[in-house]
């Protein structure tokens, strides 16, 4: 390992894991760490003078008015971050300031998740839930709260990146019928998960579980709407690990609570924090979470040391792991 | 298909899949279906005389008394149950009437859902879903709801048959650093699962994952109790689809609560159903359903299915697909 000659980073969150400002201060850093939470932008621009290094570890604008308070010197940013739509991309690109993210890594931690959510959305772990607390379960009912199972089923995906291939992964010891999935072009690597490109249409005609992860553009901004869903099996799931934004979420309540569709699993919703009186809370049929995909030691752990690393290699005059561009 | 001399069939249960119905009539059965739900004793004992066979689609006292009912023409009986403590198998032998019930197709139904348990309990479905409803979904904490990945993980069985076995072969594509399991001796067919047979203690030392999946017995009731929980990792999450009384609740509740372990995914509960007020229920890091394992139309159709074949076997005068003795 070479040793730097040292360089100060201000690190705009407390909680960011300690493996990674260990391996910042190993590298010879200086971290001047944020100690409010949420994050003060007034703490932000107080400390960020003077620095080479921003280590970005929440999602308020990453702008002009960060870089000009830092001053010229800066050398390095990098989000603890994959999606970067806080940053101002073109800022940093007319600076030449190198910017970091950390994609790929999360996707593990929110496959599983998926998964999880194609089960209890698909075996009714919400209504079972509700049942035992109102005392209405039935154990005398043969057909009562039948669910739908993996095995055999059509497994569908809008979008094939690393999220949905790390879920195909997983699924290959399922016994699944079929894997398809719906992006603008074919991947080449799609063979390896035996899985089909397939137009938008049939996507929604054949799929069984059908799962979002593809990033929110104004391609995709609600593009699961009434049409979408009017198109898809009555026995069908609908899971998103996505952005709420893909989704007209009251084209989904209406399919879900007229039984359109069978059930969904959302891991994000519009807005995020849902309040806690919306309608969707009410559905049985709908498991809802808060937005927790990455939300494990593991990942965030892999996530915070691509930052660290991101940073370290500027600093280093090496190109960064994950540019942002 | 051979065609039969007609038979009288009572069945027990008026939700028995009709794909069950449809193949008793194909090969010449007449149907006596009972009305009540729950089933009625009265009822079954009024309809059962003079029947060739009993087609038993709940879990009451499967006995002499019927028996003696149905009268000395009965020829065939099968449950659709994987378990048959509620039969009075001895009472079978002696009066050499065959008996058969349903085991080996619940498997995948169960597996999915013991999966669907892990990752639920692992990744704080049930406390995700209470923030949201009490407004305390946090954005801004990086640790926040913090849960636990599959990958690189010890997952470890107490029970090795074909639930734990359908969830091993699920599990062969997800990176699991190892599998685990406990029973009274090594099975053969370990290898096909890369799955190592280990003592008690090691399983509930190593388990990052533990599900129970074994049969309750004199020698396996309450095996998970106090003693059992001090011994697991303080980051394990310990699933149940086998029998409530396989642990010890109280014993549980406590491991729960004071963090001895991370977080528990139940499908089965002591009592079944389990009242509302239940102190399980309080707990932020447990998921509890209503005893779903089986709850799919594939797999209770599979269950009819062999119910009925079993039936079938023994009119014509084959030995049936899964005898009971």
């Amino acid at each position: 390992m070479s040793v730097s000659r040292a360089f100060k980073v201000l690190v705009s969150h407390p909680q960011v894991p300690v493996a990674a400002l260990q391996l910042l201060r190993s590298r010879g850093a200086e971290t001047i760490i944020c100690q409010s939470v949420p994050p003060s932008r007034d703490e932000i621009l107080e400390k960020v003078g003077g620095v080479d290094a921003i280590y970005w570890a929440h999602y308020q604008p990453l702008n002009a008015a960060i870089l000009d308070a830092a001053g010229p010197q800066l050398r390095a940013v990098s989000t603890m971050s994959s999606g970067i739509d806080f940053a101002d991309v073109e800022e940093f690109k007319r600076r030449q300031i190198p910017l970091g993210h950390t994609p790929g890594v999360v996707k593990n931690s929110v496959a599983d998740l998926a998964i999880g959510l194609m089960i209890a959305a698909g075996r009714h772990f919400h209504a079972g839930r509700r049942d035992i607390e109102t005392s209405q379960w039935l154990t005398e009912q043969i057909d009562w709260r039948m669910g739908v199972e993996i095995r055999d089923s059509v497994v569908g995906f809008f979008g094939f990146g690393g999220i949905s291939q790390a879920i195909a992964k997983r699924l290959q010891c399922w016994d699944v019928d079929k894997i398809i999935y719906t992006t603008r072009n074919r991947k080449e690597n799609d063979i390896d998960y035996k899985a089909e490109h397939v137009p938008f249409e049939r996507l929604l005609q054949e799929s069984d579980f059908l799962v979002v992860a593809a990033p929110l553009t104004n391609e995709t901004r609600e593009r699961f709407n009434a049409k979408a869903f009017a198109q898809m099996k009555c026995s069908a799931v609908f899971v998103n690990v996505a952005r709420g934004g893909l989704v007209n979420q009251v084209d989904l309540h209406k399919a879900l609570s007229s039984g359109q569709i069978f059930a969904a699993g959302l891991d994000v919703t519009t807005p995020e924090p849902l309040p806690a009186d919306s309608p969707i809370l009410k559905l049985p049929n709908c498991v809802v979470l808060p937005h927790l995909g990455t939300q494990t030691m593991k990942t965030t752990i892999e996530m915070s040391l691509l930052a660290a690393n991101n940073i370290i290699n500027a600093i280093e005059d090496k190109p960064m792991v994950s540019p942002a561009y």
